[in-house]
């Protein structure tokens, strides 16, 4: 029986601006990316998010982020490894203590945006991060892509493959980056049977029609432009019904 | 033999800015109040300092503020209630997995600033700090001025007393206001014989020429004015010499 | 014929965070109070609601605030007063460049959420304002409370009265606070007949069921709620059929 | 008679902290780039900044920077071109207001750190500054590298070349990265020999020996290292002793 995560970005609302709808998507994954406070999120939001995943058994991650409010953390910088380091490491403390508070722990970490992509392919960057996972909790998973240089430098650490229903695939088995036609694909039917062909029988049909081998433990939704979330609900429930069991990785 | 804690700010930095000297105070104090990225402190400066402070012995405890980088955490805020009580949190937590990965571990809380002024007389914003303290840890100590209304809520938690050896007191045993003059006393004979009656004696020389009782378990000194760690380095010195036995609180 | 101005707070997101409908708004009022970047607003979203409003013959005000991102300037904030005034100064400035950059200009200053109330009641904060407005431009009004301690301190600078709609009033012609059960009338209504009220006759049926007079040259709405575009544009429409001129004060 | 103009970077501080002696350094230079806040300096700070130099007849410069105080704007950033180009325009619409209070004007543009390098090379992020500059005053010149691909991208505006007295170059004429070893030069007497042959002989002695002609008509000193505003000082009188006319080019 194929067993498959579901996981989203939460908790990414900043004072008083929302963005998305956390207790929505908390009845629809399994696994709860909670930003930190570093691109989004604050504390108050970090804490009611916390409490909303320990009550519905949502597992909590870590969604560690470069330190950029003004730009969501979609801006790749040069950041220093020794200060990436630290700051990684605090961002996972300080959601890690208030999980802890709210009765649950952090369980994985997913890095955020640039960062996420950045280290896809910059092993000094990567590196960084894996020293803050390694230094805090070695046991806990980070959650990437795979091929990503996080597994170049994972030196023990888990790592664990995600993959995306709605964003298209070269036939390299790589994500058609967001500037070109077509990255993301917006057919509420489309988006779902995909997700089935990955969760049952790890395959996705890539641009120009091939059929790649595409093996992930995690499926990313979204849940921050509209109709995400009823979209999530057709993904989980397609899921369900195709006799996937769909249970935390972590 | 009395015994008295040393306790200091440290870590107030922030990214190319330095304040004080963290290391030769380190080699003075008991205990470092670090600061956790609110009002100063970044990861990186948080990090130095805990592994400063674990390589020396030196007891951390987590210097949170309200958030207020341009301020320095001086000046008073309306925060509410809940959203003060997860700031805490984030910042207590934030330090405290700092520490850990270092080997130390964050063994008591310090408000600064205007929020240490604050909960003095607020209840409200008072219960909203021990509450975060006593959902993360309520074995911690909170440090602060006797009399605070922080005793009024500490419910079961552990507050201790400290004392001031460079500032004036008034005859009830109160420090005198930043904004009267000689509110702070400069020089270093004066605040080294004062420290020693402090922590020999538990009595103060109060504005007027009263000596006033004055029990504190930790003397607060300075380092970020010139002269400031000589002028530690004094009082310590005199402590020793008057038997006082120098042990952190927690 | 009476002559009345339409204000409404706009460009109050932040970075990818947005709030109410900026362009929906810019069709119904004649006075926008764009955010400068200290309590919402960044940049883009300053260049943008600015060229807006220029299209539309929208006059342009600077909405100043504490710098309080995180609270989104509506807590109270002890800043001294050098500091505060160099800080209106600063969001002036900004705010003005891009204006003109789009061919516009600030025409009127309106002080955001805690800062609007606390200087309607603390002379030494208000006067910090008016000294920023003096400074920059004195020929600029500032758009306020009747009965704002910024009267006493205007020293020759224009202060413009407003009116809130959806706002119950005391006996004595005051604002009631949030904190109070009925401060914000919801019925779209009610707030649309007592906005003609305001227009026409002067007067507010205040709590009690006395009226009272209120002159005001311009009257507030809201965007950032659900249905407050509707009620705004309903507002508009019923001022003009009562034969209120709709024009900016500036 | 050779002219040469002597900046430096002021207001560098940020809140309680303090970077270089603004003060000691208007003596000494004829143009400061002032920081506008987004890589450090207040408003209070440009302010003070800004009546120190009208009071010397020091020229002001914006000194223009990617919003990054925890990494002093020494960090690249992927900015989008028209989101920095509204950042710049706030920038130096925020100081030319504070200056003009203060009685003086921006009268020229300095990007600051990373973007300086960044746009010496990137014609994306180049043109988004001289956009910026353009449309808020094409009158004002651009400071930076002979060779930046700011030229590229000036279409009018004026572009004024520096040299930097303590930097190494290489025998193209460009700077040495200050990630090799000599980048810079420490020894103060060789660093006003170089001055005065870059003011005098438009020329500059390369790595390897070569003499390379370099036509810059402002020379960089800097305020934040021990020794530096005696460095500068020395500068200064060698210049003028010299022979070389010292004067702002803006």
């Amino acid at each position: 029986m194929p067993v498959m995560d579901i996981n989203a970005d939460l908790g990414e609302g900043f004072g008083i601006w929302e963005l998305g709808d956390d207790l929505a998507l908390l009845d629809v994954i399994t696994s709860a990316n909670v930003a930190c406070g570093f691109h989004a999120g604050d504390p108050l939001i970090m804490r009611r998010v916390c409490a909303g995943a320990v009550a519905r058994g949502v597992t909590i991650g870590a969604q560690v982020s470069y330190r950029d409010l003004a730009g969501f953390g979609r801006r790749e910088m040069d950041v220093a490894a020794p200060e990436l380091t630290a700051e990684i490491l605090y961002q996972l403390a300080a959601l890690d203590g208030i999980a802890r508070v709210e009765g649950g722990r952090v369980a994985y970490v997913k890095p955020h945006g640039a960062l996420y992509n950045r280290i896809a392919g910059d092993p000094a960057q990567a590196r960084a991060v894996t020293d803050a996972v390694r230094a805090y909790d070695p046991s806990l998973p980070l959650l990437t892509l795979p091929g990503s240089a996080v597994h170049e430098v994972a030196d023990g650490l888990t790592v664990v493959a995600e993959c995306f229903a709605d964003r298209a695939y070269t036939p390299e088995g790589r994500l058609v980056s967001r500037r070109e036609p077509g990255a993301v694909i917006h057919e509420a039917a489309v988006v779902v049977e995909r997700a089935v062909r990955m969760a049952v029988d790890g395959v996705v049909v890539a641009v120009g029609g091939a059929e790649v081998p595409l093996r992930a433990r995690s499926i990313c939704v979204h849940g921050d432009t509209p109709g995400a979330v009823e979209l999530a609900r057709s993904v989980r429930a397609a899921l369900a019904e195709a006799g996937v069991a769909l249970e935390p990785f972590a």
